[in-house]
């Protein structure tokens, strides 16, 4: 077995690279991940209590499952995996899938589902949002505007974070310029972290229970803390309704890592 | 296997077309999609994990029996079934049901989860509502009456969305010219969207813990998320207690797709 | 088996029409419905995904399992059956129970949930309530007094709907006259469906995590959204604190009714 | 089975009044009961879909290792048991145990919950209360002091019902002679049903998501909606924040009629 | 069997003083529970049902491979473990740990899900948090801040209570100066509990759906109960929107006990 199971892995350690976000040969994956109106799935599941009992070179072959259903979409969608378990409540594992048509997104989270792999998860929630171009910062000076721009610190972020947000109705019913001049404030509390958090906005209105989902990638998690603490402090959080429930934390590792760690 | 799968593919692939949107043949479906006093329940369900134990041929078997239980009360009611697995939350498929007596819509569901079929499946949620004719429409100005009757695209709609919703007790307090002042400008916030994204309105009030259903269709979903954007930016709005809670999510695709896809 | 499944059928029959509203003979029926200070008991079940697997004939022996609890306690508690399945989310039936004694109801409802029928199921939620003398009726006009004694429109009421309510801490602190008035208003907005939609108001404060449950009778479930529209426009309704959550909504339906369909 | 059946309902009805209110001879029972700086814990319990398949003759073996674990504990807590079943929604039995120091219950529960019993059960709820000295009664006008000591009226009181309670930051806010005078109109408004309905508070604020725990014993179940309704009508009502959820309404009965009852 | 089990005992046995609080011999468990900038996670959960079937022996085979675990990450991760079964709702064991990287955390749950005893528990609920330097202190007079450094009661301290907290949008919208003058109110009110209530503070926002953990550890639970009492009576209980929900209750006790006791 131990033969079968070192053959097994070494297969999926050879197609892993094609999953992590270094190895991605996607030609879109850029694009997708910066353009507006780009649909963003997040998905999350538990393994069934079966999974746990399944011997180690099974696991392995369900997981190879996995990785053939993610081959057979990756012409459409981007897909990025992350390991929930042990940081989040009911969930081992999620995934942030992008495309341009929402079905896309449904036909590949419909066969992973259904494939060998899905029949051994449940579902422990799915958010969709919407990529846009930026609401606010067209209103924004100059100086803002430039430091909006400053690039990301390099090297890898291992921590993400996925926050719902639904903001009051109040805060819908404010006109245009008093909302600018909110998020204005907003903005200059969070550009301290602007090289160690990196962040992405998708708008879920009517898509979904809540407004926002924000997602977080950072290697320096006491910087996160720090900037969402700036961001509670902001007039703007009071117009918040609803953040978090469920806040989901993981780490995005590779694949083949991922794979490693299931095993198990 | 394959043989006998065909053979009942076959068999169902046949009969399918009685049951999708175009091909439906019963004579009353446009008159129970458009007149006042009809009743319409949305009924939601998920496989139990046994579902997806099953082989292929089986699960085929089993949607011949969803077929044949359709068959036999499409002389009472109009079905429509949508594809909420991988959009939404915990429920797999979503029965859309219009009938002007309300027990012949039990009648249907309790046939249904009393079937071979609906044995694999468990209630995800169930709502109910009831069409009525326009309440603030007749005091609108002529322009908007007008704007209202502007036809929808043409082309199929294949997302659905469906949001049930709880106004205050401070909305129904207000007189009816007050209500009406502002269901204007929830109207005309609406209008730029009237074309691409299809609106039905069911009314719960006692019949459900909402005071309303609202199911759109559409193909451009980005149109449908800025139609919620421009609804919540009026001042009607903030008589909202309840927006969601479940948003369902979904797809317009005919039964032998869904066949097809619940089989695999 | 038919043949069987036809001997068990008919002696169910036989004996169900000791359990159907027209046919019960107990004595103090309608002494329970309508006097003051009667205990009335909502209990609903949902069937196990056991009960699914079951053959037709085990099904319909455990259904004369519950007919004969339900003979052993006719002497000391009035027992109606509904059909919840396909018009309430997680629950098929509902048993409503009057006795003077709750006790009484207890003792049912442990010997049923302890028969071989009650194995099958599980209990989805129980609520309870007090008939009392009404509060607020003695100090109406004399019209309205009046008006309130019109006779309920004959025939069947096949819809049920139970609807538990909690007030507000400010509705509790308001005088007696204050409230009068306002229920004044209340009841002159229920009126014209007096006739046609039959009421019965249990008071549950202390007993239950509401202060009242309000079960309604109906043939005309349009009329019966019509009231709680009307309900929810007065004074008082601002005084609401919880309106549902659940609503049970299900049809009335004669115990040889619910046995053909329950042993399908 | 018969036979076998009666020896261990002999046993056990033997033992069984060990354990009732009336028959329990530990030394200790009125003080644990009556003296300030005791901890009360209320442990729910629901029996699994095991235990209903059990035969008779293995329930009562299965109850007779409830009463060991209970004879085991019954130097260092104080036990009572209560009937949900049929009364309350998700709990079949409950147990109210009293100790001088929490880790004595604690030990009870996991010898409890760990027992071949035990196992055939879920915990539905638990809630941990410490009794004190009153806290306005000191400050009380001796009119009401004296009607405060009014007896109990003799003889069983079947009924159980047990409240958690949270009052608001509000409440907490207001200064000791504010709270006193609120409380000397509560208690005035329940000094009616003194001798009807046995009130026992227990503090839990810390210990439990609650800030009371109120128990209530009565045969007399309207008196003690009456009780409730009065207390919902009084100033200090208003500074409450979270009312029941749950409610647990049982009835006290002795061990014998609970194995009895159980064991069918 | 006896004899194989006293064996087992006997192994884990001696391996259980290198888990317990007072013979774990990490070099650094003092820094990592006292320095700013360390990550606290609070892991908790139950046994599925399959558990309790698990003969004596192979729960203690599980609990050595729990302590197998343990001494696996034991260089990276320091390691707490509370018993709350019998004291908490839904939860039977809860993890305390601490690590400087939460990824070790992370890598540490993980291998326990994945390991033979981790597949016999499922997640009750799982928090994390940041130990920071004191935010107030630093301002408040002379007097408090050499209070505050009252050194413990000695002796060992049994119970566990963990608190979430989520402050209102309205305290973070306060000045820092206003904000330590009500905290130095809170930490007054604190001030007579210092030496009999150990608090350890963990920071969150972002992290998870609340502001703060707060832990305690104390032998008098009456006091801790005194305590909490106090702070909710301090004007900045009024900007809490959630406190508990859930409160986590439990004892801490060596490892060797709770292997005693889960090994029953």
């Amino acid at each position: 077995m131990t033969a079968s199971r070192a053959g097994l892995l070494g297969i999926v350690v050879l197609a892993a690279s094609l999953l992590t976000g270094e190895g991605f040969a996607a030609p879109d994956r850029d694009k997708l991940l910066n353009d507006p109106g780009v649909y963003g799935t997040f998905a999350a599941y538990r393994f069934t209590d079966d999974w746990a009992r399944k011997e180690g070179a099974t696991r392995i072959a369900l997981l190879t499952v996995l990785k053939g259903v993610v081959e057979q979409h990756r012409e459409k969608v981007v897909i990025d995996l992350y390991l929930l378990r042990g940081l989040s409540d009911h969930a081992d594992i999620m995934f942030r899938v992008h495309a341009n048509d929402l079905r896309d997104i449904q036909r590949f989270l419909v066969d992973l589902q259904s494939s060998a792999f899905g029949k051994q998860t449940q579902v422990a929630g799915i958010m969709h949002g919407l990529s846009k171009k930026a609401n606010y910062v067209p209103a924004f000076p100059e100086d803002i505007k430039g430091n909006l721009k400053a690039a990301s610190d390099p090297g890898p972020k291992p921590y993400v974070v996925v926050i719902p947000i639904r903001k009051s109705a109040e805060w819908w019913a404010l006109d245009q310029q008093t909302r600018t001049a909110m998020m204005k404030e907003h903005t200059e509390a969070a550009l301290p972290y602007i090289t160690t958090v990196k962040r992405k906005l998708y708008h879920s209105t009517g898509l979904d229970d809540m407004d926002f989902i924000t997602y977080f990638e950072t290697s320096k998690l006491e910087d996160f803390h720090s900037l969402i603490l700036s961001l509670e402090k902001v007039k703007e959080f009071q117009y918040t309704r609803r953040f978090g429930y469920p806040t989901w934390l993981g780490t995005a590792i590779g694949l083949d890592e991922i794979i490693e760690i299931l095993a198990q």
